[in-house]
């Protein structure tokens, strides 16, 4: 594509770099920004640039927070003794939502996936099992919320193993056919894994 | 939803500003963003002002042009008797890609919708009919390249009589069947169009 103008072939490329936006969505965003006020523009311009300056991980959970210690973590409501490992914090998010969950969370920030370079190292795995050792048997259990996908259960298994040794109870959630599935539209595999883990 | 922290409730809301885009793809993209270089993201930021601050359109079509006249406008290459009238910089850079036409553009900023408020004083109609009048019978012809929906049809009928009383040949660009369409997919109206319009 030509573009008839510097200023407008680099924003689109800026907003194509984002994942899930092609070329044609990063121009139909940059024409839509342009008929935007210009206060309008720099709100959004800074809104990005102050989240990725000023973002804060709790140091305890890794989790997103505006403080050195998230909410979750600090709450006196909350049960420590158990903790659920998740991806990110939209896992959280997820969970949060459901009302169902009161214990902690630990943040890993990405699953081991080689192909991308992503290997243990690059999580907050080891955080995860000194926080358990150093909770001197104050965490009972240890939830494995990760994906359903093969880099998700190879996390789960790498993180089981390094928890062996700290007599931790480890779990993960139920996988099954969802709620309101049928099992006719529900894909082999899991139909087969919740046949064989029927409870 | 709860947001763990201020930054990220409001870098999702800006983001979830922008045409097509909902608070969970917000929520993933500044999540992608964080995990981004600050350089990168301080990019993305930059660009996205840079354009809004500084684009620049040209004086004589309205396209978006990084100097007074646009490059279409001052080739020497283009047929000066002929402007196709379109809603925005999309449309020149759609028909510019077919290599078929060779004349100008016009470049009206939008379509008349009445619901959204937009009338023909907030589009560039005015300017083209005194970009007409001015060119002492010189442009012959005016195509509309419109889009094929009600406003697009009242905006073309609305220029149509403006532009009658300067004797200048008003054209619209063909509808009907698509090149490669089956006749049993195209909808009702355009077929009995295209047989209505038989050439």
């Amino acid at each position: 594509m030509e573009y008839p103008s510097k200023l407008i072939e680099n924003a689109v490329e800026e907003i194509a770099k984002l994942p899930g936006i092609g070329k044609k969505t990063a121009l139909r965003l940059a024409l839509h920004l342009l008929k935007q006020g210009k206060e309008d523009v720099s709100g959004l311009s800074s809104a990005l640039v102050d989240l990725r300056e000023n973002i804060r991980y709790c140091k305890s959970c890794f989790n997103i927070s505006d403080s050195n210690t998230c909410a979750i973590c600090t709450s006196y409501k909350r049960d420590k003794t158990v903790i659920c490992v998740v991806e990110d914090t939209r896992d959280v998010m997820a969970i949060e939502n459901t009302s169902q969950y009161f214990g902690l969370y630990h943040v890993l920030g990405g699953v081991i996936m080689p192909i991308d370079g992503i290997g243990p190292a690059d999580l907050n795995i080891e955080p995860l099992v000194s926080r358990v050792a150093s909770s001197s048997g104050n965490v009972k259990e240890i939830i494995l919320a990760l994906p359903a996908t093969m880099e998700g259960d190879t996390t789960a298994f790498y993180i089981t193993k390094k928890l062996k040794t700290l007599g931790v109870k480890v779990t993960a959630i139920a996988r099954g056919v969802p709620v309101g599935g049928e099992l006719e539209f529900t894909d082999e595999i899991t139909l087969g894994r919740s046949i064989m883990n029927r409870q």
